[in-house]
């Protein structure tokens, strides 16, 4: 049945593309030359960080998540949703993308609920309940390429700090039960490592069994986990392709090249 | 024939509205009421200038238009483009308005071309050269509500920052090959006034004619005399109706209660 549904290329970049101008200017002309239907979905970056220092805004990450205070919110809200998305969305057009920038609240496209303060008080963080596959798919048979900043609502007026990578996850898995998804994580290393200080040792293809017994033995580190469970729960939604690599290197990533590929089983 | 065309109501709001939470919430609660097909255009407000001055960017004002650096069209995207259009989309969101934020860029929705510098450099400023009828036709169709940032771009990659009456002029002038339109320009004043200091002496309609007979006779207060040319222009251009006034006073502006009517003749 996946062979008759049209193809779409989602991609998630991070903080190192975007503090980079060169390596982002690189990732969308590769990603202008994907052909097809396709989708960016883009964190934040360093920019977030510097501005409520020069603000006098202080900034508290614990385990990698920004604990989202109505200032922060702010902040995060004119450096996600502003900045970055608009700086992404221009050069795109300058590309000949139709690229229509958008955060989860614009035309409804991602629910969320505020994270529960208990055991540990996030903030402004939600957590994704629902895409909007209508509005999406609307979207793609316009011809345009919606470029996500990782920020959704509560449907009730309140904006949320959302993980970029959820996001990716929650878009990909939506788009699964119409198109068939490839879905690339945009990475500092360039791929699954075997050695965490090798970036020679990448593993080309990785089952969910073999990252289990990788796991067990410990042979993968700390920060692939949450990126690799992610990964593995799309796959296990529908999506049928997802590679762990640098965005910079987005054509080879596609052409299996270049990356780590995962595969169901 | 204009019997026939479907009705729009293009709003636009400035930093008196933005900068007010319990005048920004009225207006958009009026909005949300508002039947049919609508379009919000927004300007950016004091806190543009306030986000300026913490970084430590001076900011130069000339004719009440900002003088574009680079630095200051990150500052207008954060805030414009981030911060003021979220959260107008999110609060309409919370009102069951399936809100779009976008700018100029986004879907390449307007494209401008950079001010001549000569004979004064305006910087990243953009004057409109055309508006995309069939992308904002099409998010009409689609039932959403476009909420337009000041920001529009050359596509060749550059965002411009660019007037917000303007925008909803270009906006306006453009719905009106399909539609029939009403444009509400948001002013600090209840409508044009005979006596400036007075607010009690609005006049309730104008024609041109009658416009031009008040300017020559000194009668009508310079800040007036753009934004009624603007005024004017839109309604050579085929918008049904212009009205303006106090957004706060949204409904009664539309019920012809409020404001200053203009019209052609």
């Amino acid at each position: 049945m996946s062979g008759d549904k049209p193809e779409v290329t989602v991609l998630k970049i991070g903080g190192s593309v975007i503090d980079d101008p060169n390596a982002l200017e690189s990732v969308l002309t590769q990603f202008a030359a994907v052909p097809g239907f396709k989708v960016l979905v883009h964190g934040g970056g360093k920019i977030a960080t510097e501005l409520a220092t020069k603000m006098g805004i202080p900034q508290t990450m614990t385990e990698g998540r920004r604990l989202t205070d109505p200032e922060t919110l702010k902040i995060i809200t004119m450096v996600f949703a502003g900045l970055v998305n608009k700086q992404i969305v221009v050069k795109l057009q300058g590309k000949k993308i139709p690229a229509l920038g958008v955060t989860g609240a614009d035309g409804d496209l991602i629910r969320a609920h505020k994270r529960s303060p208990i055991p540990k008080d996030y903030g402004f963080v939600g957590d994704i309940d629902h895409v909007n596959l209508e509005r999406l798919s609307g979207w793609l048979n316009e011809g345009l390429t919606p470029v996500i900043a990782p920020l959704t609502h509560d449907g009730q007026g309140q904006l949320l700090n959302t993980n970029a990578d959820a996001i990716a996850n929650g878009i990909a898995e939506a788009l699964a039960r119409q198109f068939k998804v490839t879905l690339i994580y945009g990475f500092e290393k360039p791929g699954v490592l075997l050695d965490a200080k090798d970036e020679t040792s990448v593993i080309p293809e990785i089952t969910m069994a073999h990252f289990q017994d990788l796991r067990s033995q410990g042979k993968v580190f700390e920060g692939m986990i949450p990126k690799l469970e992610n990964a593995f729960r799309a796959i296990r939604s529908g999506v049928s392709r997802v590679v762990i690599g640098k965005a910079e290197n987005l054509g080879d990533l596609l052409a299996g090249k270049a990356g780590t590929r995962l595969f169901h089983g």
